[in-house]
């Protein structure tokens, strides 16, 4: 896959460094520094380059829409147009001191960034779980018992492609469904925020559905 | 503890039995029916009776609060005074077709049931997972690895209070925070509603959380 990342920063860049080392032709973009779009593509290795959004958007199937909610507007101007485009989104909608979520409840920012890019097929994943968990899971990959990751969306092409990015990284893909169900997967963020950062277990957290079915009663 | 059961109904009927046969005091109120609760006790064994929800609210330490949404009003005010009383909640806030929450984003409905009875100790459990679990978790308490529940409050003793009970079902609590963390458990309660009531592996779902360390790299 050729995966262009808008927003390098921290879940942009590693995810990014992830899929590189997966196999996919990544092309980091938009971060603080182009240093640090150098940096990273550097260590992600031979599969990683960095670009200007509109080149990562132009070259890419994918696109993974990693920045601040409060640039959302900026990076999708700069990327041009992403008709018929596969959009992964991790971005949460939240305020400029990352205290609340701006779109909440009635929407959510998945829906909100698939209004702004009609054109494109966007699935919401990876935004459940810290961005300092991913390296651990991606290292214990081949474990038995994966974590589970949720994505959600309306196209089904474009599930397709999160679905097999989750994989790719070390999780188990767990469909919650259209997109709509960003509304209830954003708020659950907040609360995977809570326990990684305010907790006393440090960040490294994901999570783990599980049915008890009658096997093990 | 002696614990009275205010919503006898899936959630209510089956924390209600489970608390029962840990070894708990238990009264069963408010059903739509006396009948229901007659066969609630009678199965749920000699730790547990039937009662008013004067009764169950009297001479209990803790109160579950399991009606649905709609009901809250009545329950509290035929349950009367529950003045230093332990409340543990998992109602959602739902509107009345249970399509939508009525109480999000700003507030939640354990907050609200906090306002609602001010001079008791609230805090929320057991709304994140599907009933249809509960007996399955419970059968298999024994395991090693316990799936999570979470839980919420402001009242350090309520918390601890619902802690207990969730050891006592099968889970491993998993301490959320302030009450207002109902802001997100609560949309979470709904995509876990959506994996078991809309996926194909049905409802009997719990989750675990999991902190990847450098133990497992």
């Amino acid at each position: 896959m050729r995966i262009g990342i808008l927003g390098s920063g921290l879940m942009g860049g590693k995810l990014g460094t992830i899929f590189a080392r997966a196999g996919h032709d990544v092309v980091f973009s938009y971060a603080r520094s182009e240093r640090k779009l150098l940096r990273l593509a550097r260590e992600a290795g031979l599969n990683a380059r960095h670009g200007t959004p509109a080149e990562a958007a132009r070259e890419a199937d994918t696109l993974l829409v990693a920045v601040h909610w409060s640039r959302i507007g900026d990076v999708l101007k700069q990327a041009g147009t992403l008709s018929g485009k596969v959009i992964v989104t991790c971005s949460l909608p939240m305020n400029a001191s990352d205290t609340a979520l701006v779109v909440a409840h009635t929407s959510s920012g998945a829906e909100a960034l698939a209004r702004k890019a009609p054109r494109a097929k966007v699935a919401a994943a990876f935004g459940t779980v810290p961005s300092e968990v991913l390296f651990g899971v991606f290292a214990a990959r081949r474990r038995r018992n994966r974590p589970s990751l949720l994505y959600c969306g309306d196209d089904a092409a474009a599930k397709q492609v999160a679905a097999e990015l989750i994989r790719d990284v070390g999780f188990e893909p767990v469909d919650a469904g259209p997109l709509r169900m960003a509304r209830y997967s954003e708020p659950f963020t907040l609360l995977i925020a809570q326990l990684a950062y305010e907790g006393d277990r440090g960040p490294e957290l994901a999570y783990r559905f599980e049915w008890f079915g009658k096997q093990i009663r």
